[in-house]
C-alpha cells in the first residue's frame, strides 16, 4: 500500500516539474504545446464565426475543439493533483480562468439555444489569459507595467477630465445640432464627442450646421492638443524609471558601512571614509 | 434670546463642519452623498433625452429630479447660512454654479416652450463643475495643471500655427476641389482641413480630384508629423517638473552656511563642513 | 527748397517710427489696427464663399474689401517711402507678400472670368503671412522653431521611410483588393495607405477582402506604433534645448579668464584658479 | 594576351570606383543618375495603373520602362564584373533585389495572363529598396534605427498586449452587436476593433446598439490613452541615446590614469592631476 502511495507521489512530483517548471526539456516542451494549443483554440473560435468557413469545415472544427478541450481538461486535473495546496490554485485568478476555459464544450451539450450557445463558446477566448500565466510571457512586460502603474494616478485624473469634457460638449452639441443631424440624444452626442475627441472619427454622425461644425473643429483641435498629456505622463515616467535603473546599475557598494550610491569615480566612501573596492 | 442665538450659532458651526469639513465622519458621509447625487443627476439629464426611456419612465425621472433639486437647494441655503462671509461665496465661481444648478427645475415650472425647456434643463449638467470643488478631486490633478499652465505659451503658439495652416490649406482645397466634391465654401474647407490635420477623418467630405488627394496626403503626413510638437512640449515640461520635484524633496539645508542642495545621505555640508541636522 | 525737403524728411522719420517701431503709442496703435484689418480681411474672404451670406451682403463685403485694400495700399507706399533702402524691402519675402496682398482687388477690375476671379481673390489670404512679420508674433515661437529645425534631419529621414512604406503597401493593396473595392490605381492605393497609416481614416475607400482587411490591420497597428518616432525625436530635442537653456542661466562668469560654465556652487575658476565673484 | 587582361583589369577597377565609390565626380554623377532612374521607374509603375493615363501614353510608358530596365541590367552586370567576390554580392540582400528589379520586363514577354502580369510588374517597385543601399541614404537614419532596435523588446510586448485586447474586445462586440450591425464574424469584429483602437476609424462598420456604442467609447478612450506607451518608450530611448552621444563626444582621455570623462574645457585630469592632451 505504502509503495503505491509513494508511486503516486513520484508521479505527482514528476507532473509538477513538467507543468509548473521550465528547467527540464519536458517542462519546456509542455509549455510550447500549451502555447500552440491556446493559439489554435483562439483561431478555431474566430473561424467558427466566419459563415462560409463554418459550413464547409464544421465537423473538423468541432473535432479539433473537442481535442483541445480534452487536453485542457487533463491539464486542469493534473494541475490540481500535482500542487500541494489545490484549493489555493482552484480559487486563484488563473485557476478560475483554467476552469472556465474548459467548460464551454461540455456546456454546449446541454444548452441548445443559439444565442446562449454563441456567448458560452466565446468564453473559450478567455484561454488567452492563460498565456499571461505562461512562463514565456509572464516575466516580459514587467518594467512597462511598473511605469504604467506608477503613472496611473495622473492618467485616471486625465481620463476623468476627458469624460467631463465629453459630457459637457456632447450635451452642447445635442442642443446645437438637434435630432435632424443624428444627435438624437445626449448619450449619442457624448458618444460622438468621444469618437471626435479621440481622433477616431467614424463619420456615422457628423455635424451639419455651421455652429456645430465650428464646435466640432474646436473639439478636434483640443483632442489633437491634449493627446500630449497622457503621452507626456507615461514618457516622463518611463524616462525616470530608466534613468533610475541606469543609476542603480552603476552604484558602488561600500564594504564597511553598506552605502551603495557612490558615483562611478569615487575612491572613498562619502559616509565613513573607507576605501572602496574596485570591483564592488 | 441670547441662548437662542447661541443655539443657532452652534447649529451653524456644526453645519459648517459637515459641509465644508472632511475630517469628521458626518463630513465625509455628506461629501459622498453629494458626489452620488451629482452623478445621478447627470445620468438623469442624459436618460431624459433618450426617447424610448423618457416615455416609459417619465414620471419617475421627474420625481427623482425634484428630490435632487430640493437636496441641492437645502445644501445651497445651508452653505450660505454656515459661512461667515456669505456674499463672498454667493459671488464666487462655485457659488454661481451651485445656484445655476438648482434653478432649472424651478424655471421649468414657468417656461413651457419646448426648445427653451431643453436648454434650461441642460444647465443642470453644470453640476459637474461642483465636483471640481469636491474635496476628493480638488487636490488631485494639481501637478498636471501646473505642467499644462507652464507650457501654455508654447501650446498657444503651436495652435496658432495649426490654425493659419488650416486657413491657407482649406482655401487652397476650395480652389482645387470646388463645390462638386463638397468643398462648398472656404469655412467648410477649413473645417475639412481641421478634420484631416488632426487625424480625425470623418469622411463626410473627401477630395475626389487627383490633385486634391495629393494635397490631402501632404496634409495628413504633416498632421501625423506635427502632433509630435504639443506632445514634445508637454512631455518636456512634465519631465522637468518631476525632476525638479524629485530634487527638491531631497534637499537638505545647512544651518551654518545656508547651502540647501546636499544629497539625501550627506552628513556634513560640502561647503563649510558643518554637521547637517537629521531632520532639516 | 531745403526746408521743404527736411519737412519731408521729418515726415519720413515719423512714419518710420510708427510703421516699423513698437515703442511709441502711435506705433503700437498702428500695429493693433494692422492686426485687426488682417483678421477682418481673412474673415471677409471666407464669408464671400458662403453662398447664402454673399448674396445677402454682397455690397457691404465689396465695400469693406475696398477699404482694407486702400489701407494696405497706403501702408505699402508708406513702408517704401519711410525706409532707407526701399528696393531691399520691395524684393524681400514680406515685401512681395505685402504687394500680392493688395493686388487682388485691383486685378479683379480687369479679370471678369469667374474661376480666375476666385483664385485671384484667394490670394488675399496671403495677408496672413503679414502677421508673421508683426512684432507681436515674430518673437514668440522662436524656441519652438529652433527645436524643429534641430530635429529636421531625423524627421525628414522618418517621413522618407513613411513614404516608401506607403508606396510599397499601397501597391500591395492594389494587387490584393483590385478595382472592385475602390483601389482603382496605385496612386489611389497609396492615398488610401497614407489615410490609414496616419490614422486619419476617411472611410471613402476601405478594404473588403479578408486578406485586404488583414493587411489594413497591420498598417494601422504599424501607424499607431511609429507615430512614436517623430514624437520621440521632437520631445528629446525640446527636452535637450530646455535643459541647455536651464544650465546656461546658471552659468557663472570668471572675471579673470572669461570661462562662464562653472557649476552653481564653484568658488574658484576651474581654469585659472581665480576666485569667482558672488554676483557674477 | 597579358596586356589585354590587364586592360580588362583597369576597366574593372575604373568601373568599381564609379559604381561603388562616391569620392570621384563620375562616382557621384553615377549615383545621382541611378537615384533619378529609380524614382522615374517608381513613377512609371504608378502611372501605368491610372486608366486614363495608360491609354493615352501606353507606348511612351513601355519605351521608358525598357530604357530603365536595360540601364539596370547593365548596372547589374557591371556590379558583378567589377567586384572581387561576385557570388557574395549576387546572394546578398541587395544583390537579389537588384536582380528582381530587372526581371519583370523580360518576364512580361513570356507571361501574357493579365493578373500575373500585374503582380510581376509590381515587383519593379522593389527598386525602392535599392535606395537604401544608395550612399546618400544608407548613412542617414542610423541613430534612428538604433533607438528603434533598442526599444524593440518593449514595443513587441506592447503590440502583443494590443492584439490580445483586440481579440477579446472584438469577440465581445461580435456577441453584443451581432450580424445586423455589420459585425458578421469575429475576425471582422477584430478588424473593427483595430480600426477603432488605433484611432483610424474608417466608419465602414460602426456600432448601433447603445451597449455597443458604450463599449466602443471605452475602446476609443483606451486607444487614446495607450498610444502614450509606444511614444514613451521610443522617446525615452531617443533621449537616452542622445544624452549618451552628447556625453561621449565631450569625453577627454587622460593618458596617465585612463579616466575619460573630463569636461570639454578641463585642462587637468581631476583624478591624477596630469595635464590633458589637447587633441585626445
Amino acid at each position: 500500500m505504502k509503495s503505491k502511495k509513494s508511486q503516486f507521489e513520484i508521479f505527482r512530483q514528476k507532473t509538477h516539474i513538467i507543468i509548473y517548471g521550465t528547467n527540464t526539456f519536458a517542462g519546456r516542451l509542455f509549455d510550447l504545446i500549451l502555447l500552440g494549443l491556446i493559439f489554435l483554440s483562439v483561431l478555431l473560435v474566430m473561424l467558427e464565426t466566419v459563415a462560409g468557413f463554418d459550413i464547409k469545415y464544421h465537423d473538423q472544427l468541432i473535432f479539433l475543439e473537442w481535442v483541445i478541450t480534452i487536453f485542457f481538461s487533463i491539464e486542469y486535473i493534473l494541475r490540481i493533483i500535482s500542487i500541494n495546496k489545490p484549493f489555493r490554485y482552484i480559487l486563484s485568478f488563473y485557476g478560475i480562468i483554467d476552469l472556465i476555459a474548459i467548460l464551454p464544450m461540455y456546456l454546449s451539450l446541454f444548452f441548445l439555444d443559439t444565442h446562449m450557445f454563441v456567448i458560452i463558446r466565446a468564453l473559450r477566448l478567455l484561454r488567452l489569459f492563460k498565456i499571461m500565466n505562461h512562463p514565456h510571457f509572464s516575466g516580459q512586460s514587467q518594467q512597462l507595467r511598473k511605469s504604467l502603474i506608477a503613472s496611473r494616478g495622473k492618467i485616471v485624473a486625465f481620463m476623468y477630465f476627458v469624460l467631463i469634457s465629453c459630457i459637457l460638449i456632447g450635451s452642447l452639441m445635442y442642443v446645437v445640432e438637434g435630432e435632424e443631424s443624428g444627435f438624437t440624444s445626449i448619450p449619442i452626442s457624448i458618444y460622438w464627442c468621444i469618437v471626435t475627441l479621440t481622433t477616431v472619427g467614424f463619420g456615422d454622425i457628423t455635424p451639419i450646421t455651421p455652429l456645430g461644425q465650428f464646435i466640432a473643429s474646436l473639439v478636434m483641435i483640443m483632442g489633437y492638443g491634449i493627446i500630449a498629456v497622457p503621452t507626456g505622463i507615461v514618457t516622463a515616467e518611463i524616462a525616470r524609471s530608466e534613468y533610475k535603473r541606469g543609476r542603480e546599475s552603476k552604484r558602488h557598494h561600500c564594504m564597511n558601512c553598506g552605502k551603495d550610491d557612490h558615483s562611478e569615480e569615487s575612491k572613498f566612501c562619502y559616509n565613513c571614509g573607507d576605501e572602496l573596492d574596485e570591483h564592488s
